[in-house]
């Protein structure tokens, strides 16, 4: 309990990393860090330098002995680390532009998390979870992995079932979101409500819920219904109240994708012809923060971050690494492997699910059997993110044709392929794992 | 063994009858029929005319003491028969039109078997296929009932899992007419060629292809994509090469519907426009076959029932009456409850699966887990058919629209909605289960 | 949160009462009760009266003001309950001599909760314990029912996968001795240590054991060949060290009755040979605790105790509602429905394993596979255990035989008849459930 | 189709190979065998000489133009072999002695295929499946394997779940004679009975049994009940009627060892002090046999095999081979991997269950859930199994002294220690897998 704790964050230049070092400064007496490590690529240096400075201000406002570091050699901060974050976006905002714009061609969603989008993301990010656990079996073989770069489930999927490394947890804030948001209707405490969690990441619901051990998710849905409570990160939510009566669950905000398909197609065309798409926004606001980030007079958070969308991934990354420090013990929705907490899906799928918290890991909690209104979507994304990982991990264009199409947002094999050929040649510099070279003949000879 | 043998079929002025009637006549030796009974309701009572008359001919021909009766009256016909056939259309080919046309206006899936159209039909046959188990019981309690009305795969579902009646089987002509064609392909006889079916109905894939008990299913994959197999009911099949290869199974046509989506409603929507849609030309056809049907001169089937599809249906449902009959204990593909054939799916679950045909019923052949890239649209639908079969059995209209929005070829709830009301409206008077007196209210207010 | 608390203890005149009370006390912060009730039958009336005044005087040392009445009619003490507590023995402990002496005849282990002893035993008190359930839905149907009568798994099997009755929930001190011992043994505090247990009451294994959250199961194990570490409640475990070993898992004491088998039978035999079985001494033992309770200058719980066995059944109990109470969400060891906690038995088998405790209930950790070393002997187990519900239940004679059978401590079928017969007569007032004219008839005749 | 056919049995200076050969030459028409090569082991030198020699006889008398060769040359032999038979016993009758004889010393079930001397049987014969199966791969690579040595469900589950070879099925003639026995009980053909087996070699049950395909399992147990029916291979199975008639299934004769255990050791018992145990029983018989097969005049299999035992093995032998062979699909009982087939089991645990024979090998039939009756024993000796496989293929102690201790026919793990050390030393010439170093020196120092 003596040895001195050391954390790195990979893709330590994100715009997010302030809110993470309050964080960490509020959690310092359950867990003092003593080193903490900002990592980022050559492309985010000029990033990473901002971040770093503006940290080094709140840590010495802070008055605790948390020594700061920034590299650019992530072998050099990986060494003896005890927990390693991963932030990253592979490609950088441009690459999601790409996700979001060119299925809007087709007239298929464009994003980075849902559709073809995710698939390109993930061949994008899959390889480099890869290398960063090879490196991290030999340079910090004790650490845990805590991700939350997306598609955050589909990482956990790649390494969880595909290498060797074992101590991984993706995280998403949306789960914690949910649960702020039934309290704020309900007018009570957080804590005090518990949300059984069942699905996959950016695919999961809230199916149970409970406040002060009393069901009430009955009445949590007819709120929801009539408008008193209001459960969305970006994007509207505006269920219809027969059908979310139908299926008395909460479902969270991205579930929009695959049930008002054609609304959400619509408002990404709008937003790509005005403002441009999410990415594009993103990349604005972006550029605003890092101005007021790179104000020498700045100490804390600017409330502008919130604007940003992600607000409480602090929060989740800070608690999890607080309960596995300290094997607290506490319950945390996580994506981790099933154990059959979801009795309809297999023992090793990952899925986002309540989980004990302890300091040998998630333990998930047992949900039984999903209703069958969700679990037809869920068998099916899962399905596709196995597929999809597999053509991540073997590079097989075959398997990727096979991914594309089967995802429930694509309309068609002959569509799959157009897309997927145009995206893989898009990406081409962060796919190392596929052969382009036919693909790139056709598309001359065309 | 001694006991005369009863045969009866409701829905028995289809078109199809007199296929039927020759596949009885040419397994007499084996299964000699003392009675067949055709059934028929009010609307169809010209046709069923039309068709005995036909019949009678035939039987006649063959020189067989096969009794033929024709009638309105349902239960006079069940007592005491040995098997029932189904052949019903609840609301007759009108509504099949409204399956059709009332998708197409929402830019979905027009048809009678998937997406909107599925679902009502399914609304309107479920209470008709209850009533008769009902009576079924009463009257000839140890018949097998035989279903190959459509949806062929859900009425199984919702007869084997909402009623106590047990000797059910639905089957369709789908698989066989795969077998045959590949054994085509192959150039050998079909019996040489052994498929394993796995999916529901017209959900169905070979996963594995046997000839002479060698697999060959790379090998006929790979006739598929080079356009030496070709395997169609009605519609286009014409897979992408890589997407075929990369699932390694031959998928049924109507998997279309859902891999080619795009495609499906162009050609439908040119279709509506043009020579009208699959129910308006079968009501052509079907007009022009009963007038050749009715020439007097006749006393075989006509070479123009075959432009109708459907080829095969007698062969797939004399061959497993005879196989019931006799205790043949041969392997046929039929809809049954699942037993864990299917490793994914639940043990009641109804599948379309290979089985041995014991005079007990079907006994399903295992074969293992679901390939990914399968498995995800298959518990989709299958969980679409769970809930739709619980609001067809219950009339519930939330579980209705929950159906009608997790039906993968409907793409948000807001138009699942609309679509759902217009539809149960359109089709009002053929269920008798919902409620719709709200629904009318709305539409005259608005 | 205002509602008065009221907790109900069936079995009031229990030897253990002024252990719980004084529990209770402890936890009185926490969870302040207002009213308990002590009930027991008329046989126990004597022993309630000394009990119901030792508790008063520990509750007036207290200075709490918790109400103590205690009452021969359990439906007066029912009525609007908060918890009720089981701590009955049908048939007294009379009952349980026969238990242990009528199989030790037949050289086969006489045990209350397992071989001969335990069925006869489940035959006496499911009936009581469905007759508790039928008042409680009509007289406190929110009311918690915690069980810590034997033999506990198969109350909770009855109750819960054979009555409407769903709050309940059966205990054992076993797995927190397990892990006192095994802290004693690391020399830390219980807290630190995380034992994962799989299995069924009296038949539970811890698999894995944490010591703050690092694996430590292989070296608790060497520990135990060793004779480091002693895990016994009554009996004997000296477990052979290769067998331990190879198991790399601790076995609950009650193993030995599967795994010692000869050793039980043969150290069972002297005891009855000498200071008689375990009942005999029990029943010498609780005569000289009462004679010690009725003291009228006692106020506290006396030494005595100790030796009866069932220490720590206080601490399970107290904690269990306080946690139930205030939904404090922490994990304890509890007989409750699987549902896929152990992935080798069925969503509703009652198994006993870890659960987080909140107020809607435990819900059980994900433990994955058992080992196939112990899935066996649980499979058995549980299979004979929902035989024994099914006959306990319906009073089926061939039912009640074959789960006699097929218990793994009873050796053939033509023993198994004579063993069930002899017991069944010899216990005949305790089972309503059973009609056993004809065999007092067999009887007679012979 | 015109390869010529070559089979291969290994052990085939067997006393059952004469009847083997008839059975070749019954069905020569269907499959017309060019070789057939008869192996031994040195040792059996002399009786494949025996053999040979009369099987050459009984092949010239039937005009068939088989070609036999023997050989002591295994891998001779395997060269391009169609079939490879294994009747083998590793260490001959004389380890079979062992295998009866030094459990009853410790009072439990002396017998080569249950207990104690099952676990020595499989870790004495595994070791050989394997060399053969490596050979096989080498030598024969598409080859079948059909196995009917003993113990023969845990060969299977050694070769198909511990090697890479996949072509294996073990056999046994039990069900078979089972079928026959209730086909004589009601006087009907064999063809006409259908019997749903489920369980594992040595270990199984008919639970469902259908005549002309209506369902009779009562009215057979009841039969059997009322000994209208007797089915046993060697030994005694007068069930009780009341729990028969509690478990509504046929089990298999080897469940005496099982349910009847007291009654069997007393019979062992006094087997081993009057004629001597089954093996010695065995020895003699054979050398009878042998003398009477060298009878120069000799051309067919004479009556005294029949006391043998084993009658059977020779149909089920020879219609598998055919089925495998012509691709026939009919339905054979085998041991093969479950897929399934039995719901309570994993996909991969090898099961006797009914198949559906192809040309690609066996395909199980669906049976749906255990009864609980059934499941425990099933779980427990699968459990078993494995354990014990593991040990003869690792050749780990602790793992076999797991698999000793939990045998239900074993009662203590001290004891269990005892025998196994005893039986390790005593089949050590067999046992090339196990270090017995340590062992040996603690025999000598005591």
């Amino acid at each position: 309990m003596d040895k001195k704790l050391k954390i790195v964050t990979i893709g330590g230049g994100s715009g997010y990393t302030p809110e993470l070092v309050k964080g960490f400064i509020t959690r310092y007496d359950e867990m003092p860090i003593d080193e903490l490590w900002l990592v980022d690529v050559e492309e985010g240096a000029e990033k990473l330098e901002i971040i770093a400075k503006l940290c080094q201000k709140i840590i010495d406002k802070s008055g605790y002995p948390i020594k700061l570091m920034s590299t650019l050699n992530r072998r050099e901060a990986l060494k003896d680390a005890d927990f390693v974050l991963t932030q990253i976006r592979a490609g950088q905002l441009s690459s999601r532009v790409k996700d979001e714009n060119i299925p809007l061609k087709y007239r298929f969603v464009g994003q980075e998390t849902n559709g073809p989008g995710e698939l390109l993301n993930a061949f994008r990010t899959i390889p480099v979870m890869i290398d960063i656990c090879t490196e991290m079996e030999a340079l910090c073989p004790d650490a845990w992995l805590i991700n939350f770069a997306n598609p955050a489930g589909m990482l956990a999927e790649a390494v969880l079932n595909h290498t060797n490394w074992e101590k991984m947890i993706s995280i998403c804030n949306g789960p914690l979101n949910i649960e702020h948001a039934i309290a704020d209707a309900l007018g009570v405490d957080r804590k005090r409500v518990f949300a059984e969690f069942v699905g996959l990441n950016h695919l999961v619901f809230a199916k149970r819920i409970l406040l002060d051990g009393q069901e009430v998710t009955a009445f949590v849905v007819d709120q929801l219904v009539r408008g008193e409570v209001k459960i969305d990160n970006p994007g509207v939510s505006n269920w219809d109240a027969d059908f979310l009566t139908g299926i008395q669950a909460i479902p969270m905000s991205y579930l929009q994708y695959y049930w008002k398909t054609d609304e959400v197609i619509k408002a990404e065309q709008q937003a790509a012809n005005n403002e441009g798409s999410r990415a594009v926004v993103a990349k604005r606001l972006e550029k605003e923060l890092f101005s007021v980030y790179a104000d020498s007079d700045l100490d804390d958070v600017p409330g502008i971050l919130s604007q940003r969308g992600g607000a409480g991934y602090s929060e989740c990354a800070c608690d999890l690494i607080l309960s596995l420090h300290t094997d607290k013990r506490d319950v945390q929705t996580v994506n981790t492997r099933n154990m059959r907490a979801i009795d309809n899906l297999a023992l090793s799928d990952v899925v986002e699910v309540n989980c004990l918290i302890t300091k040998a890991g998630p333990i998930p909690l047992t949900t039984g059997k999903l209703p069958d209104a969700l679990n037809g979507l869920i068998q099916q994304m899962k399905a596709f993110e196995k597929v999809a990982c597999e053509a991540a991990v073997t590079g097989d264009y075959q398997k990727a044709l096979v991914a594309m199409t089967i995802n429930p947002l694509v309309s068609s094999d002959t569509k799959a392929k157009e897309i997927l050929d145009e995206m893989l040649i898009a990406n081409e510099e962060y796919l190392p794992q596929f052969d382009l070279t036919q693909l790139k003949i056709k598309e001359v000879i065309q």
